[in-house]
């Protein structure tokens, strides 16, 4: 699997990423262990600071070692990684290494400890601002992100349910109808 | 603008066209004024009760209409509806009428005093469950759901920031991937 080089992205333009409503990949780290989890419910907060909020059932492996740290990455997968994310959605980080198991390569971040994904376009280190228990949502701030440098626009993939995905399509400048401070 | 007859959606089932990330336009009242706003920060919160997330701008007209209310709609358009989601995004509705200006037919609702948008492929009736002052975000309720006809899965578009747009793609089942109880 090829990769591109990654630069630094200001962290008030993660949207360009996310407010798509990609399908993410959620690295997580505690006491020595790693996890990733396939996850579709998130969404932009802020642009500043940088905020990303998203739903964790707490069955997941991934709760406990997020709500533990305080910190994990959101990676950002292209359509060509999308059976790792399928199974890497069906199977638990209880019992396996998913780095390991999927062929994955852990990166070290450089704000947080949890592994970014090397084979992700985008990667967002995130910290925890709040835990909100009563809808198991949990609110981050974003502390620094990468991204690839080509293609511009990445081919994501986002889930309609039912084990269906809808793919990214053409993408389309409408900027001139935009005011200024709208876009 | 043709729009397909609608159906009842069971409320458990709104993830199937939220969570592949659209654009919504969100319909409001209050005290006889109604408004539109385009919204592309939200998420998926739960199945059941069916639960969605936005963040709205205090600045926003629609935000102190549904903070007062404590109940809006959220329509999803599709792609032929970009250039009205746009300028419906880009002027306020404290001094004009939206449905009026740009040519939406409102309809009553079933459970909540908001128009429902009839050019809209979708209809989530929500009610607030809680609003987090810190944030700015919205907890709602959807408590009934339409859907048109056909077809099968909508053309939506998904906004990159910069005044573009992704369209939604191409749709793949990679059903036989999934254990059951994860599709």
């Amino acid at each position: 699997m090829k990769v591109a080089a990654k630069k630094d992205l200001p962290v008030c333009e993660i949207r360009r990423f996310l407010e798509p409503g990609p399908i993410v990949l959620v690295s997580s780290a505690y006491k020595g262990k790693t996890n990733i989890m396939t996850m579709g419910w998130h969404t932009v907060m802020d642009f500043e600071p940088s905020r990303i909020g998203c739903y964790i059932w707490d069955q997941n492996h991934s709760f406990g070692l997020i709500k533990a740290s305080k910190q994990c990455a959101i990676n950002i997968p292209t359509f060509d990684l999308i059976k790792q994310a399928i199974a890497i959605g069906n199977c638990s980080g209880a019992s396996i290494d998913k780095f390991d198991r999927f062929g994955l390569t852990p990166v070290p971040a450089e704000r947080i400890a949890p592994p970014l994904i090397k084979e992700c376009y985008a990667n967002f280190e995130c910290r925890l601002i709040e835990f909100l228990a009563r809808y198991s949502f949990f609110v981050f701030e974003v502390v620094k992100a990468h991204t690839a440098t080509a293609p511009k626009y990445p081919r994501t993939f986002h889930y309609r349910g039912d084990g269906v995905f809808m793919v990214s399509g053409r993408n389309v400048s409408f900027r001139s109808l935009f005011k200024s401070h709208n876009l």
